[in-house]
């Protein structure tokens, strides 16, 4: 029935979601989001992509998901554990789900949607206007915080799924050596690698930055370039490739020919750092304490420098932040980013990543740890 | 400066954008999705895929667009034609990037967002809210239509992008025959045609849906199943392919060992009706007179059955969309899909897909366009 995941997976989230809508006064929950909608059905496809469409997705007190969606998705979403799927024929003239979304919402007092923090409102905000106005007798209270503390806490299979993209990342980074080389341009070495991941059984590789350049990269976000490699370089490469609609998010740093003392020290002291964090990764220590324990080995106080990982799940980044005032605690389950970064010297940086989950003592590794030293090619 | 256009390609696009505020009465638009941002900017990455923060853009009366954006994108936001970069560290405690949103768009009577059809909010809702309050004295108004028909148009340095993914997707499916066989898994297959698009020059492959079935496929957003390929199965591949930026979207369809005769009928009038849309695919005529045209081949009413085909260019379906009530105007440069669709019998459809430009008189074809028998492997 459900391609991904068992039906008990869905009625455990669905229980967890309704326990703390009770907790919080929520009579109904509603969602929007690609990850959210899949979260509570199993609903999973690259249709997204296209925005022409709104979905819906209503979790109320008790009792399953409902599902108000297009008319082109019933057909998959019969196919997951959901019984009451409402359809519209969509693209609409002039009622694209709102009256529907309306009729569904209908009678419950405290309606959650997520407004805060990293969520988005995927619908137009006329429409989402409109429902509000056709139900003027219920409350639309912020539900990020218990939407985001649901997903957080990954259940034995989603992590055996996220270790599994791990191990295919894993096993094509030890490749490096065969697939990168001097000469070969950085948008080359991109595909090669892109290649490898997809024939080492990767669903998709939706995200892969990196950055090149002499010495270090100044910038890791930028799409790659048609420069060639030279002897001298530091090759970064971050992916963020995807398995049964989960997705691992780590790096990996290589020298061509040699590199400086500088970058090798640079290495091995975000080596050290990531170490640090994961020592104190267990439940009770707080995302802030994963920034701060790598901030301390790397020497470097909380201004301005962003975040040093994140959790991670259906989505390539999630909460919560490794960041000074993230004071988020750790639970069992929650998979995390540790990714702690540092100039080699001005305009010239490195990014270390591994991803590991939390467990009930020692955490584990989910990427293969990188070896200590800066590998040479 | 610019890596996918050149700095004139902003220059005519702010231009466009400043002439279309006026006519509306509008003082600035403001901006926040990845293809908008990109739009005015040239800012491509694919850290967007992380929604941990927001990105905003804001055109003005006159002169250059301003980036207020996250201080890790600056440096990319640097390489682009946009001089006034403001920039502040995220995430954020407490104000991930509303007081400068607010100081940014102060004193702008009419400020124009995107809240229609097709539209995002991509910033928490909490958030424009307290934009909205820190700028009382300003009217926020919808300025859907004013952004989709802006993109609509694309420039002939667009419209060559499209053409050149389009012509590197029409050679991975001319491939077919090489890279599909029974008893291959739909898995494999989708691996497979992954790997040639990458391996033919495109950048990403973020979207590639289908469906295979016995003498026709059930749905056609599902991802691939590890059933094998039988003879007498129907596989459609439809794909996103992505090149600098922009997507081609289209389809094709083949029959193992043979089809029947209502498979192969279906498929020629499938034929025949993009024939009839692009026919009439001329300046002057609208987006329902193309849903018309291949409506009447197929001998359907405009009951229930979506769109056939819609826009196409930064993202895998923009405005307009083919359907009975979409009565947009086509332009010189617009760049649509036709994809008309129809069952060969009950639960077994067929769905043909191909790109073409709108030009000053004939289409042209971007896709290679398909032989008019279905064809067998």
């Amino acid at each position: 029935m459900t391609p991904d995941f068992a039906a008990s997976e869905f009625e455990r989230r669905t229980e967890r979601a309704q326990r703390a809508m009770k907790a919080a006064n929520i009579d109904a929950l509603f969602v929007m989001t690609e990850p959210e909608v899949r979260y509570f059905t199993g609903f999973r496809t690259l249709f997204w992509q296209s925005p022409t469409r709104p979905w819906f997705v209503v979790v109320p007190a008790s009792g399953k998901p409902i599902a108000a969606i297009p008319e082109i998705g019933a057909a998959l979403m019969r196919e997951t554990w959901i019984d009451d799927i409402r359809t519209w024929s969509s693209p609409h003239a002039d009622d694209d789900g709102v009256s529907l979304l309306i009729d569904t919402l209908k009678g419950y007092d405290r309606i959650g949607v997520p407004m805060g923090r990293e969520s988005v409102l995927r619908m137009p905000l006329l429409d989402f206007d409109r429902v509000r106005d056709g139900l003027h007798a219920s409350a639309f209270v912020d539900a990020t915080d218990l939407m985001q503390r649901l997903r957080m806490v990954k259940s034995e299979a989603e992590i055996q799924t996220v270790a599994d993209i791990c191990a295919i990342a894993s096993a094509s980074f030890a490749r490096a050596g065969d697939l990168f080389r001097v000469g070969q341009t950085v948008a080359d070495a991109f595909r090669a690698f892109k290649i490898d991941l997809l024939q080492g059984g990767a669903d998709d590789v939706p995200y892969l930055v990196g950055g090149c350049g002499q010495g270090g990269y100044a910038d890791v976000i930028s799409p790659p370039s048609d420069t060639p490699i030279r002897a001298g370089d530091i090759l970064m490469l971050d992916t963020g490739s995807m398995l049964r609609g989960y997705s691992c998010d780590f790096d990996r740093n290589w020298a061509f020919g040699d590199a400086s003392d500088a970058a090798k020290r640079t290495y091995n002291t975000l080596y050290r750092a990531t170490d640090a964090a994961f020592a104190i990764a267990r439940p009770g220590a707080t995302a802030a304490d994963l920034f701060k324990a790598m901030a301390d080995v790397i020497g470097q106080d909380e201004s301005d420098i962003g975040r040093y990982g994140h959790g991670l799940g259906m989505q390539l980044t999630e909460p919560p932040s490794n960041i000074h005032f993230d004071q988020t605690v750790l639970e069992p389950g929650m998979i995390m980013t540790l990714e702690p970064s540092m100039e080699i010297e001005a305009g010239k940086m490195m990014v270390h990543e591994e991803n590991i989950v939390i467990r009930d003592g020692a955490p584990e590794y989910l990427s293969t740890r990188v070896a200590p030293e800066l590998p040479i090619l």
